[in-house]
């Protein structure tokens, strides 16, 4: 059985090149102090004085480096992916053509290493829902394409915008998997005036995973289940906090006289069914106690390993061997599932290969 | 072994009449179309025009309803604390006198009932450092009090505050428990221009969690339970989402290059450490995925049940039996622990008469 790594980021050339030409969020500086260059992607990172961005060099853009950290830690198969920001800041009228051509790069990359590479697409979000729809069918039709990757912001109103219906209904036409992915987290304000002395932490490991859980949640109670009962969606970083969260967002849809009166509680779809039937959770979760809780809300079916390489890297320059952060997910594995390899083995590869189709 | 309630909420005559005299949140207002009062504590529902506020009964303020409540569920002993917001916007000058009434009367209802009612105080943290340590002590001799309820504003700067380090020093030397419970929530833009179809859904059961776990993971950060190691903490709702997002935390602190650089990465206490240590959870989750992580990341010697009474009552009149969200926390406890009869007990009373002291 493979071993599947399907979080994993890639910026391919022409993404790099784009971010170098610009001089705010998101973009690529050089650090004139050390030589290096620096990726801000988050509005956070910016105003952050002592940290401001971080370095980004060829394990960002050159596949050789993905396929030798694949080689390092026995991943046989990446579902690669476009890092945060994708798209969603482009101009209207630039948003089809960068997403093509990106989607070609990414692509070819995959036809250069053949079984080795599989890819989620990106989609030309701030276009018009035509085009949109048009990416994802041409995606379709691409050989190593598995679906898409997004963010949370949907067309800029977020994802229980009524407006992306045209945008599920494709996705779920084409059996495509929806990657939903964080990236802008929550209002620096909410760290309070001490943040900055907690470097990344604060929007990494809260920011990313309260920013998922609210968007699926939108998503959940504006009914895009319930409408697109076949729409498939990964969700990253073990659903954010939607596993641990799910009985009380249950309690409160219950317990709500408002929705119950505009009849919206009974007859629709539960958290639980659709984490159960729709949802799939990546296994990038730094620990068992959270796995086994993703485990028991989605099934060990429905998890899925990963790395989120090329971030999070070692700190330490002569630990050049395993990673800290893929050992953490890897032993995860390990210990929520105690003996049972074949479980073990279905979350490491397995469920991948079967739910992304990842045969030539 | 009796069945402890640890999270029951009042509003005791002395803070109604008080919020009957406010236009602002928090406030109470008779609402002419129905005759009724309402209260309302959270901004999102002053705005929300098909439901602002929820309806405020006797259920809130008069203590027999708590005591009929406590029989009908067959809860012998209830440690009520004063429900959101508490005293955080009290003027300086009115802080320290009016915790000092609101805290003679609770403590004088828990009298009335000898041997069912204890209690958490409530601090005057818009006080002077002083005045609030001198609450701290006193409320440490008083006889039913076991601890305070605090919210995650702290003195204004949240609880990460350094200048909070005399109150912390207080309550760990008296050996009394903090029950830390949200209140603010999460900006309301973060749930998106659709956001009033939702009743109350988002800033409920997602905003509350979500504040708690920032709270509770600045505390972490800044150093609180390094300093004050046998500081107890009662952690709302099985602690936000910290424990599911405790491998998280720790991940991204180990891979923090400013923190490391700061030397703040090797000598802390680890989350898992003070999961263990210092914090407790209360097991008010509504399902067995997220109590099971929570006993896995604290321990099921940890987890106190609560009921969040007098908030979501059943919405249909006739219920008028056990309440569905009681229900759903005493099943997740039995589910969570199969056949385990006395870690269920443990968690339903045996913790809390322990841990709280409930003997007279």
């Amino acid at each position: 059985m493979p071993v599947v790594d399907i979080h994993t980021h890639v910026y391919p050339p022409a993404y790099h090149r784009l971010l170098t030409t610009r001089s705010h969020v998101p973009y690529i500086f050089n650090d004139s102090t050390t030589s290096t260059d620096r990726l801000v992607i988050l509005p956070a990172e910016d105003t952050a004085s002592t940290s401001r961005g971080r370095p980004i060099g060829p394990e960002y853009y050159d596949i050789t480096r993905k396929l030798q950290f694949m080689n390092d830690h026995a991943i046989d198969i990446s579902v690669i992916s476009l890092a945060n920001p994708w798209l969603d800041w482009l101009p209207s009228s630039e948003a089809l053509s960068t997403a093509r051509l990106i989607n070609d790069d990414v692509n070819a990359t995959c036809a250069s290493h053949p079984g080795r590479l599989f890819a989620f697409g990106t989609l030309p979000l701030s276009a018009p829902a035509e085009e949109i729809v048009a990416e994802v069918e041409r995606l379709a039709t691409m050989k190593f394409m598995r679906g898409v990757i997004i963010g949370t912001s949907g067309l800029g109103q977020g994802l229980d915008d009524p407006a992306l219906d045209p945008v599920w209904e494709a996705l779920q036409r084409t059996g495509q998997v929806v990657f939903l992915h964080p990236h802008y987290g929550l209002p620096t304000s909410l760290y309070g005036p001490r943040a900055s002395e907690y470097g990344h932490v604060l929007p990494l490991a809260l920011g990313f995973p309260l920013e998922t859980t609210i968007a699926v949640t939108r998503m959940l109670l504006s009914g895009v289940w319930d409408r697109w009962t076949g729409l498939k969606v990964l969700i990253a970083h073990s659903g954010g906090t939607l596993p641990f969260l799910a009985g009380r967002i249950e309690s409160c849809i219950e317990h709500d006289g408002h929705l119950k009166e505009e009849g919206k509680v009974e007859g629709r779809r539960k958290v639980w069914d659709v984490l159960k039937k729709n949802i799939y959770l990546d296994a990038v979760i730094y620990a068992d106690v959270g796995l086994k809780a993703a485990i028991e809300a989605s099934g060990s079916d429905r998890l899925l390993f990963g790395t989120d390489h090329p971030f999070f890297p070692p700190l330490d320059e002569e630990d050049n061997g395993e990673w800290l952060s893929v050992k953490l997910n890897s032993e995860a594995v390990k210990s929520a599932l105690g003996d049972d390899e074949a479980q073990q083995k279905a979350i490491m590869g397995g469920n991948a290969v079967d739910i992304l189709r990842l045969t030539l």
